[in-house]
């Protein structure tokens, strides 16, 4: 056999934590880091950090001179990324410095790696690939099948996976979740045709089974879904520029068919089938599972609650949970909360059993009125960035994970730190660690053994003596918001809001949703801008995913943060109680953003693309992001993301998405690295929306 | 708005061919290229072209020096490759010399584009992603996102639309398409538990249903059409390894989805996670589609056809039908061979209009008894790498495209050459160029448009008097072979063959097939090395795909070329009057191999990895191939692919698919460049096999 051979080997490859995968060398581990707690510069706490983080971010961009401790404003974090640091164990911080530079080809979508005639790139010397593809072809193909097919896919196999839950708790009640909104299960089964008079148990079934057979039916016959949940105008665009899907996965599947190499070679066409997956990633994605999951968790109140490490607890158990999907989590918070299991805990020399969820899974789990219930059930501690940070702590005793945002390394932290990891769906998998299958008519007894384990981890924890480090912050926040809780808040309709964007106090809506990243200049700092810009300018900010995070750790999602903003939304919050940011969870809970939206334009009787609104993902990070960008795009909206996509290196690409797109009364893609300038944008388009309406 | 700005601006990108794909800049196309047909030199004829073609693989290997007229061996592909050259118009060969060299992390896997924090290479100085992925998750999960889960897509909706085609046959019998093999259907719906006593239309409909049905299941089920048609020892394994897999799209999106950034990050799952896609791609891809069209089209039958571009003629309207799924093709073919379109060319001029096939539509075309009696159809005339060249004769007056291997130049070469290019499937589109919808059940006024296009190109092809040159070279072959064709030639049974290969006459059997590559070393003459090597050690070997073509311009596919055998595989093809390669057809037509490879292995009563069987693609290209790969692997057989695939980063993945699914009872990949070894491996590997069954 012969293999072209790299210039590095498999052990070099690995030994980046002191040792590599191999389990022989993680026995070495804890000789090999020494970890020192004791070294770190403190973190401001309460008003000054605040004052700090606001100070911070007047500076000059936070760039690669003092990177990473510039990008960081999470007291938490920085705290544990000095840890981690001087420890010299991998991390993402340094290892984003690591790889830099960046290969110009792959930053612009230059590259191709499909067949076996490549790799190719495009560049002036060879303007086509082996193949003939041009860089229009090569750039919109790659965004395509790499970004919105993953991403799409993901969305809607989270929903396929609710929906697989809600019946089994219709089917067998005693295995674990509850159907704990019956009114919105009803609501919605009515919209779907569904017989709503029948037993609850049936309608969760014919629910469950109507999301299942429509996210499975075939491409080309129009989705059951999106005719019963979008609005008319843009069923009837979608149709005019055949993109209404059919059934996702068969889209997914058209997809990946027409990204083969010597397949389809028209740009456009990749752009527009893009767009069309993002209308089955919103209401067989991301609308669909914010129901299914409110059905089975308990729809969203706007409640006070508490964010960051300084939750963890020195002699609890402490478990979290981190992904998108609590649903075997919500099971074992349920247990948790029990007399039975904290007095387990004790048994155990714990003070008691506490779980926190990390990234949109906390998020969530903070919402949903069922987790508020639960005594167990703490908080939320970081966005996905901090999550090497979080372990090196030294006092997660097990941490679960369902879905994605769970970061590569982990196995070698958890080695390092006595973290037990327990995956809860085969679909993601570590190396080296223990998935429980998904069945969820069995997620009781599921539950019972990640609560066993934890409580064995934290044994070992304390037998071993080892030594910890808890950052001792917490923020205080007001979320919990969505279309009913909005409503109800206001006293049963929109019409306040209206009134106050109306008589512009509020100027208009803007969501600064999705991740955050690595990247120089980000790190939660532009997220930290951009919406401090926004609210100074009256435009309410609406938040879901590793952006409530930020929002939270930098004081926004406190109703205080009303002194941050401009004086009409400033005094619209105070009259209310509310935050300038409204949390309305994770980043699947964009779903019901949209939800918000329309409900707007149907009281305004207007296109979903009339409204002053803009969607922002200042630090968008990965496939999903993409995708919901492209949801954005399907209903009318403008979308400004940051960083760069890798589509730069085709101007008919970026002018499709920039521009021609808003053309054909979708809406597009706006890219902006520098926060001022995406603000400037908002607000223009914002107002240019107000004069169109006549406000 | 910033744009990280590249070196190539977009007028740069296109200017290869004296134009861009501005429609304004190909009006100039005609003044800017002089195409010389008189300077090139032409190829040997007959036995001195088969002589030279033998004498010329036997010299040093066909690498850089002297490419690419070191490694095209089709005498047609060498004068058109002189002419298109010398006129300098962009084309395969000379792109892929332009693309040298290549890059270096994107050929061994290690380069990952997913996430806005990326692009990332693996390196000595950074052994992981910025996520935290190292060179094993990147390189297992680039191989399953980008190369996996395409060609089983692309296979399944390939069964997909030949089972909707079905259906319209059977619900609108005046709509194209006939049930032509009846029998066929029964015999396999009867496997599906389908009522064969019904009405032979009901039965279709029910088949294509089960198939659509099927395709379209959920992942966490088990699919029908695996449960009824593969080998229940394999089934078994499959079930054991957890690799038995459900609907295919769904398949396909679990896959996407455990891709994402931050999912998955075992690679050994990745790899798995592959296999089970490969099962997929076999039973409710190849297989299922393979069915389907030989009962819409007619099964196969052995016939004697001719090939190559020297079947053009000057004075016919020539239509060339490229990709996989000749359905609207065939209605076409049946249409043209009428008086009345005969008729019609007159009129316009011609002498009669035919149809020629391309790639494996040409392969399907020659081998289905339906289009083998079609006085219309004349031949197929060249592989994948032609597609260019065989434009460039100026005599193709329609080319008309339903699948892949239809390259992005096309529209340049049809622009300069006067062809009228139209998609059949909206699943390609090709820039500005036209689409037919895909509705079967209109297929008869679709050809009609499409045979009228096709006149009228003519007509204009002759007023603007267009200077055409047509390579004078066919090929006589022996074609049409699968398990029934077989059967019936051996008497009904397949023992015979047994005979063959008990008493040491054949060793065993080869497939080669797949596609042809540009690299160094290929371009046919990797596929014509090996498999002479093979038959002159007494390997019989089927082909199907670009490597049917390969075999049949170097006469390998004429019974003649048994002289070119050893002395047992030379004895046993002069007896029954077989040439030593017996072609199966197209790529996809490898759903039949697997077919007969089953049906000796029942005949043994072994299992499907104990049969003296070797899988070969010495010039694999694309996604599609990959799928086929680990299709093979999961049937437990030995797979030979060059080039080298790019997953030599990981050491765990090489060992993983070429070491450790053998020992889990699946079949493993190898890797080898070098013609003469890698024939000896297939040999060694065939006697290890034959002495493990006691022969």
């Amino acid at each position: 056999m012969i293999f072209r051979r790299g210039k590095v080997s498999n052990k070099e490859k690995h030994n980046d934590l002191g040792g590599t995968n191999d389990p022989k060398d993680h026995e070495d581990l804890h000789a090999q880091i020494k970890v020192d707690y004791q070294s770190i510069d403190k973190s401001p706490q309460g008003k000054q950090l605040h004052d700090w983080q606001r100070e911070h971010i007047k500076g000059a961009d936070q760039s690669k001179e003092g990177y990473p401790m510039n990008v960081i404003l999470d007291p938490a974090m920085r705290e544990m990324y000095q840890v981690v640091n001087k420890s010299k164990m991998t991390n993402v911080f340094d290892r984003f410095s690591e790889q830099q530079p960046q290969c110009k080809f792959c930053i612009e979508g230059l590259s191709c790696q499909l067949c076996a005639n490549g790799p190719c790139r495009i560049s002036e010397r060879a303007p086509r690939g082996v193949c003939g593809v041009d860089a229009h072809t090569m750039v919109a193909r790659n965004f395509n099948y790499r970004h919105v097919t993953i991403g799409t896919s993901a969305n809607i196999f989270h929903a396929h996976q609710a929906a697989r839950t809600l019946k089994a708790a219709a089917t067998n009640p005693e295995s674990g979740l509850k159907i704990r909104d019956q009114d919105k299960l009803k609501f919605f089964a009515g919209m779907l045709g569904i017989n709503t008079d029948a037993d609850i148990n049936q309608i969760a079934i014919d629910f469950a089974d109507t999301v299942i057979d429509d996210i499975h039916g075939p491409y080309h016959i129009e989705s059951k879904l999106v005719n019963a949940f979008a609005p008319e105008k843009r069923k009837n665009l979608w149709r005019d520029l055949g993109i209404f899907p059919g059934g996702g996965y068969s889209e997914v599947a058209y997809a990946q068919t027409m990204s083969m190499t010597n397949f389809t070679s028209d740009p456009v066409a990749f752009l527009l089938n893009g767009v069309r997956m993002g209308i089955a990633n919103e209401y067989q994605g991301l609308f669909a599972l914010d129901i299914l999951q409110e059905i089975l968790i308990g729809s969203q109140k706007i409640t006070e609650q508490e964010q960051n490490m300084g939750l963890l607890k020195e002699n609890q158990v402490n478990i979290i949970t981190n992904g998108h999907m609590p649903l075997l989590a919500h099971v074992a918070i349920e247990k948790a909360s029990s007399e039975e299991w904290q007095q387990k805990a004790k048994e155990a020399g714990a003070e008691g059993i506490q779980v926190l969820g990390h990234v949109c899974e906390g998020q969530q789990l903070l919402n949903y009125e069922g987790s508020q219930n639960m005594s167990a059930y703490t908080g939320q501690e970081g966005e996905w960035l901090s999550e090497e940070y979080v372990l090196a702590t030294g006092v997660v005793d097990l941490f679960m994970f369902d879905y994605n945002c769970t970061v590569p390394t982990l196995p070698l932290y958890a080695e390092r730190f006595g973290t037990k990891l327990v995956s809860t769906h085969p679909v993601i998998k570590l190396q080296g660690t223990e998935t429980i299958d998904f069945v969820p008519e069995k997620m009781n007894e599921q539950a019972d053994k990640v609560l066993d384990m934890a409580i064995d981890a934290f044994k070992t924890r304390k037998q071993d003596q080892r030594e910890t480090y808890i950052p001792p912050h917490t923020s205080k926040c007001t979320v919990g918001f969505s279309t009913e809780s909005v409503l109800e808040a206001l006293g049963g309709s929109l019409q306040p809001l209206i009134d106050q964007i109306t008589n512009g106090n509020i100027r208009g809506i803007a969501t600064v949703v999705g991740c955050t990243t690595a990247q120089y200049g980000q790190g939660g700092s532009n997220v930290f801008k951009i919406t401090k810009g926004l609210i100074e300018n009256n435009i309410l900010v609406l938040s879901g995913g590793c952006t409530s995070s930020v929002m939270e750790y930098t004081n926004l999602t406190n109703p205080e943060a009303a002194e941050d903003a401009g004086d009409g939304l400033k005094a619209v919050c105070q009259q209310l109680g509310i935050p300038p940011v409204l949390s309305y969870g994770a980043c699947v809970d964009i779903g019901k953003m949209t939800h918000t939206a329309v409900a707007l334009a149907d009281e305004l009787g207007v296109d979903t693309n009339q409204l002053p609104l803009v969607i922002g993902a200042p630090e968008y990070l990965e496939q999903k992001a993409v995708a919901d960008a492209c949801t954005a795009v399907a209903l009318g909206w403008l979308v400004h993301v940051a960083p760069v996509p890798s589509v730069t290196g085709s101007e008919t690409v970026v002018e499709t998405l920039t521009k021609t797109t808003e053309e054909m009364g979708l809406g597009k893609l706006m890219v902006e690295m520098d926060a001022d300038r995406a603000v400037k944008t908002y607000v223009d388009h914002i107002e240019t929306k107000r004069k169109e309406l006549g406000i």
